[in-house]
This record gives C-alpha cells, structure tokens and sequence, in this order.
C-alpha cells in the first residue's frame, strides 16, 4: 500500500526481515514468576521443541537462584537451572537453538553457581539489574563473559529511572562486555513514544560499542508487542517473546504475534500455535497471566504488579472497582 | 522523562489532552454484531449511564437497519433504533453526551426509516460504507446532514483498497457535507507504519475542507488501542472505542485503557470499569469477543473474521493448529 519516498524508507519498510534480529523465548523463565518456577518437565520440554521446530534463536529456561536466598522447597528447578535439570530437557541441545538463564543481582551467587561455558549446555547468561546494582551486574557480566557466555543485560524497572542515571548507566554498560543492552518495560508503562526516545538513547551509548540492544516488554496497557514492533523499527535486534504471552502479571510480547510481524523465513508459527494449544493454555486457569484491567491500573500508575497479583489472588478478583479504589483513592 | 527538543515536540507531548478529541463509544453497536443486537436494555442503559459518567462524547447505540433486509424475529431493536427504542433507555437525553447510530449502505433505508433531527434524539449518523458503495454513502450523508444531524463516514476495510482508489474517494468524501471521515481498520490488519500513512492521506483531503478524521480499530493483532493512539498522535479527533473492547471478533479499542491514555480531566475511569464489572463481563462467556489466535490469524491474512467467528462458535472451538491449517494449509 505505501509508496516508499526515499531510500530509507523503503529499508524500513523491511525491518521486518532484517537478518540480525533475534528472538528470544522468554516463556519459561518469565512464566515462571506466576508458579515459583514449578513446572513440569512435559512443559518445559513442549517449549524447548515448540522454540526449535518454530526457528526462534534463543530460550531462556529459568534463572540461577541463589540457594541461599531461594529454598527447593519452595521454588521450582527452574528456579536454579541446574545443569542436570537442564540437561534432562535438551540433552546436549544439538540444535540451532541457543539456550540462556537469567541472573539476578544480588539473588545469584555467579561466582559459584555459573560453571565455566564449557561444562554447561546454556550458551547466555542475562543479567538483570534494577539501577542501583550496576555495579554487581559489571561484576556478573564480566564474570559470564571470562567463563565464556555470551550475555546480556537487561536493566529493569527503566520507566522509574531519572534520564542522567540512566545515561550513566548505559555509558558503564556500554563499556562492559555485554553483548546487549536491553531495554526493559517491567511495568508495562511505556507508550511508543517512550520507546522510540529510550530506544535510540541505548543505541546510542550501544552502538559505539558494536553492542546490540535489545527489548522486554510487559503488556499491561496492551502494548507489549506493539511496543515490541517499535523497538524493532528503531534498531532493537533482541526481541523477547512468550508463547501466549505467558509472563508475569499481565505477560509478555505473545511469540505468536511476534512471528507474524516477521517475515524471516526461518520462522515458523504453527510448532507455537501447537505448544501454546496442547502445552500453555491448560495452565491459565491455575496461572492467570495476561492483560486484566487491574494489572492495566498498575501499568497506568507506573507501579509494580505486584498488588494487582495479589489481588488477582485474593477472594475479590473481578471486583475492579475495589481494586482501582483501594490503588487510586475513591472518587 | 523526555526533553522536547522542538516547540513541534513539545506539542505533541500532550496529544492526550488535545481538547478537540472526542470519544465514541461503540460498545452497543460493535457489540451488537456478536448476538444480533439482542441486548436486554438492562445492559444498554447500564452503557449509556457510564458514558455519561465517564464523561464520554458520544455513544453510538446501533444501527438504522433495513426491515426489508433484517428480520425483527432475528434481530434484536439494537439493529433498527427505533426512536421509541432508544428513548426508553435514554429519555430525551438531557445529558452532554451525544447518541449516533450506524447506517449501512445499501442495507439502510434511510429516507423512510431516519427521521428529521427535529423529531429525534439521536445526534449523529453514521454512514457505513465499502469503497463500491461510496456513492450511495454520499446520499444517504446529503440525506442525514439536511435532516439536521452531524454525520461522519465510516470507509470499512481501507487495509484492502488499492491507494488510487483510496484517494478518488477520500477526495469525494471529503467534498461532501461529512464532518468527519474514518479510518476503519476492519481486520485488524494495520500495523503502525500503515495507520501513521493513511492517517497522514485522510487527513490531507479532509483538514483543506474543514473535517476532522477518526479512528476505528478491531483487537485482531492486539494492536486496537496501540493504533488508535497513533492515529490520535498523527490528528485524528474521533477515537472509536468500546467498554472491555467488546465488539465483533476480536472487538475494539478498549475504552478503559483509552481513558489512561487521555489526560483531559473531563473523563472518567471508575464508571467504565464499573460498568465492565457489572454489566459487560458477565456477556463473556456467551458472546466470546476479545483477541484470540483465530481472530489474529485472519488479522495477519487482511481478512474478514467471518472465519474465525464460525470457527469458535463451532465444535472445534480451541485447536487453533486445525483452524490454522484450514486458512494457511498445513505445513
């Protein structure tokens, strides 16, 4: 329909196809903030065969908890990732398909739990960090990288972040030898607006460094892969994705709507409608993830989704008015 | 969060105050296409009172449907509005909010079955239209305006009009007495790039005559509501929306998430979620609107959702790999 103008217009136009685009299933890992990390094998190996016959680049199947904070009583193996629990999913993984883990600052203990590259089948090691803990993510990713992971960073929380901590932020990170950026809507907060400024401000500080950046997306005002799309206009070459969207509160960017945007031959959305049929939706009734009106109120609000989870869990679920009552004060 | 750089910028930072935006709530009338407009008047006034409440600038209420086409044993009153019908849910009115109803072309007889202005309570007509029936839409718009309403044309499905004839009708709509001309994403098939594209188009034929221009958008790719803002962003000052998205197939942009995005203080959330609560989630169950992965696949095929309808009401409800094959063809 649209008459390309200009040179650059008519590359844009084809973003959808750019080669070093690359995603990322986050379905596990994230999905499994809403069951501490329990799922069961079937599930967690559904998603690994629904990732490799859909052509997706990497998935991330868990964090690395630190024993010492999280118990194995109350949290799942996907919780920890243990390289046997790993491997009784994929094998040695002889598969195109990358596999990362993520690590928390100051809820990993990476110096011992993270095994050099070459005893572990995971290929990524992503870092998540709020602000004020850059300075261990450095430490975590720079420990990733001599172990011999590629990495990520994933700076959380960034719509509460002040833009001169930020740009300080990006600037050590950039420095780092992370290999992407991420920019990440823990809130589901952000407009295209917000995406299309904080996204060319982390390539910016990336770019220079030859890094990637990359986008997560929470789709608490429905937005997730809208703004998904966005950062992949403006130049993010990670995106992440789940299947049917699950994640936690209100859920990520669906892989299913994800694939449709892209043009890239080798991916392929039936393996994920497949997984998303026989695997993921017999979970909803027990995990209810996904767009709900009071997790739409915490993204409004800019907060996390936490009281709108608990709500969600509680005996007034449905009272919606209650909900933005108790949040919003009375009118 | 962000510096304006430029008076221009700086401006459109507050497009979600912008005063000349107008919300049309179309739950009733969308809606009515997922029950044969048979809703009680229980839930039509419940809609109504939230629209005033949430200080809403018009609600349209259904459609001026043809007796000689559509069956009142099949049809609910919402299909025809007939005067009596819609006083007894709104009285004379006297409230701020405008009423509209929608007139289909070739499927509304118009001369006989709209009153004068004078002799009813409805404010605006809504003149729905195919590209091939444009000039049947410009009499019924010459028939509506000279009965005293503000009327505004509604070109369905534009996602699948060649751009010549885009422009050969924009150009006679726009010579017309409308006061305001839509952009009707009836698939769900628009991504950003094509809304910020054709929003630019419209509004050039229609701003040099003094009209406004509108956004109407369907869930299919879960992009209603991210559309719908960018339309707002591009000028458009008719925002349809509906109360939980409820519309056909994957319904509309939702009211409530719009109210978030719009910061003119005369709106109000709490009637909205209120009247979802109360009055639209019940429905749920046995209406069945809202973004699924059949709607979204015909989405991603710029096709009508007739298939994906037939296909959730029917046994095969949720083997989303079977209606997959039966669009795309098995892999």
């Amino acid at each position: 329909m649209k008459k390309p103008e200009t040179e650059k217009e008519f590359a844009r136009k084809w973003v959808s196809y750019r080669p070093e685009i690359k995603v990322v299933d986050v379905t596990i890992r994230d999905g499994g903030l809403m069951n501490n990390h329990r799922f069961n094998d079937d599930v967690v190996r559904g998603v690994y065969d629904a990732c490799v016959q859909a052509g997706l680049d990497y998935m991330e199947i868990g964090y690395k908890g630190s024993r010492r904070i999280f118990s194995a009583d109350e949290y799942g193996p996907w919780k920890f990732c243990d390289e046997k629990d790993v491997r009784r999913i994929v094998g040695s993984n002889e598969t195109p398909l990358k596999l990362c883990v993520m690590a928390d600052a100051e809820r990993c203990d990476y110096q011992e739990d993270i095994p050099p590259k070459k005893d572990s089948v995971i290929d990524m090691v992503r870092v998540a960090t709020y602000i004020h803990q850059i300075p261990i993510a450095l430490d975590m990713l720079q420990d990733a990288h001599e172990k011999g992971y590629e990495t990520t960073v994933n700076l959380m929380a960034a719509s509460t972040v002040p833009e001169s901590e930020l740009e300080e932020a990006l600037e050590l990170l950039a420095a780092s030898p992370v290999d992407a950026i991420y920019l990440v809507d823990s809130f589901g907060a952000f407009y295209s607006e917000q995406v299309h400024y904080l996204l060319e401000l982390y390539l910016r500080h990336a770019a220079e460094r030859g890094k990637a950046v990359g986008m997560h997306a929470h789709n608490n005002q429905q937005l997730a892969y809208a703004n998904t799309i966005e950062a992949a206009i403006k130049g993010a070459n990670f995106l992440d994705s789940s299947m049917a969207g699950l994640g936690r509160g209100a859920g990520n960017c669906q892989t299913e709507l994800l694939l449709g945007f892209l043009h890239n031959p080798k991916y392929r959305l039936r393996p994920v409608l497949q997984c998303i049929q026989e695997v993921i939706e017999p979970m909803r009734t027990e995990l209810r993830w996904g767009f709900d009106i009071p997790y739409m109120i915490t993204g409004f609000l800019n907060q996390h989704p936490r009281a709108a989870m608990e709500f969600n869990a509680g005996n007034d679920h449905g009272d919606l008015v209650k909900f933005f009552d108790s949040i919003v004060g009375s009118e």
